[in-house]
């Protein structure tokens, strides 16, 4: 392991990177590595692609073995931990829990049934009881948040900027409440709000709409608007969007989406802004004084 | 028509009542009758149920056909109208519209892309203008709300109520934005918003995410609430639930529904309470000062 010791002197030591689904794993491992920091890869059984996970060292873990994950990083020296990937609600079928989780199960319990920032701050709260710090991806990767401006070569136009000024609006009045992360407005109205079903299920649900004759709204209008909740644990949950949020807002007929810049993670821009111009959608990075309504 | 002659010189003649799906328009024919006010259906092809409606002097329309119904409700003497029955937003193909409606398509289309407050506000004012007086069926049959407290058996336990007064306050901070007039709340998290695809789909939704184990809330815990939007115009869009609403409530695994008492339309009371006690469930009547959270 000649990598361990060529880093180990680093200030900060390897990182440890727990991975969910999609590409982003290996996009945020691969950002560290240049900046010449050690990574260690704890890959989901079930979640987490194989393809390129054994470029670093790595060990699988499965869901819910909080033991494993804690014997091996410390064992690989690591103190820092980035949580990085899908972020859908496993189902409980899919946990394997080993005994550290098993002692932890009750308090994850009742985190479980709360919103996902309780979820996700409680998780957080835990690992930083045994004693790892945990890190936001984008504090390691900093080139994986969205910049300001459109992406690809379409731009919304007036109507579609008073459709993603009225879903910030919304966005910020269910801000308080835990809810989702994201609205659909079509023409200033409101198609559908994000909650316990995800993006790409809402989405599915404004294509059904639209086939259902449902929606009285012309092709290539409407906008999904994505921004981070007020109180939520931006090294944990930030938005993030991808090649397959694009296909999503096309197949629901909208005529873009637009997100917060330095606030949300995107999964491959290259192919973000290739698929957006092939389908005619906008995917716009919207300076953070766009978010005060 | 011995009927027409006997009621012709009420002060404010008969009434016609435009009839959509379920059982509801029957219950409010019924309840005027019996005040002695006489009533034409106009009941909506391919919406409307037939058996009963042959029980009161009628005219089949087709979706669309303003102007069949305005010739016929001014033969019939009517000049109050009533709308009743099923709210889900037509899909575009049923329409069958007449030489009235046609004329008045560019500002239907207008209406239709915009909330379902400016669609039914703007139906209204066109038949105002055209000379009808637009009622809500709870003016001519107040016995058609909800009233206040619990109905059936089962009473909404400590952790009902203050999902309940959440739902209440996420509805109200959503109410500016007329959206939807439902949400579910199961021990403080939110678990789907109401927007464009309807109370029942809703809880479909609910009923698959629970069966996919992506909310991890046990069995009997989580509550629909339903209240009116502060914009709403009344006379149109009152909330309604009755039998199917409780079965919904029942497949989405909830422990019961709170609606605002005086505000919201019930149809069939008495199946509501058998259905709700057979599920094990509550329905409840919220007194008007629950709605400030």
């Amino acid at each position: 392991m000649d990598g361990k010791r060529a880093t180990a002197n680093r200030a900060d030591g390897p990182l440890a990177i727990v991975c969910g689904g999609g590409s982003l794993p290996l996009t945020v491992a691969d950002a560290v590595a240049q900046r010449g920091r050690r990574v260690v890869l704890f890959p989901l059984r079930g979640f987490t692609d194989a393809a390129g996970i054994e470029r670093y060292p790595h060990h699988w873990i499965r869901l819910g073995q909080a033991g494993r994950l804690r014997k091996f990083a410390l064992a690989e020296g690591c103190r820092d931990l980035v949580f990085i990937g899908g972020v859908v609600r496993p189902r409980l079928a899919q946990l394997r829990p080993d005994w550290l989780t098993l002692r932890l199960l009750p308090r994850l319990m009742r985190l479980f049934r709360g919103g996902d920032d309780q979820l996700l701050t409680g998780v957080a709260e835990i690992f930083e009881e045994y004693g790892f710090r945990l890190l936001g991806p984008q504090e390691v990767a900093p080139e994986i948040l969205t910049g300001a401006g459109p992406l690809g070569r379409h731009h919304p136009s007036a109507r579609d900027h008073s459709d993603i000024a009225c879903g910030l609006a919304v966005l910020a009045a269910i801000g308080p409440f835990d809810i989702g992360q994201a609205v659909v407005v079509a023409d200033k109205r409101v198609l559908a709000i994000e909650a316990a079903e995800g993006t790409d299920s809402m989405l599915d649900r404004i294509a059904t709409l639209r086939r259902d004759g449902r929606i009285g709204v012309p092709n290539k209008m409407g906008v999904l608007v994505k921004a981070p909740k007020p109180g939520q644990d931006r090294r944990l949950d930030l938005p993030s969007i991808g090649p397959k949020t694009v296909e999503g807002v096309a197949r629901a007929g909208l005529a873009g989406l637009a997100v917060m810049a330095g606030e949300t993670i995107m999964a491959d821009p290259q192919a973000v802004a290739t698929m957006a111009d092939r389908l005619g959608l906008f995917v716009i990075g919207l300076p953070s004084d766009a978010s005060v309504p």
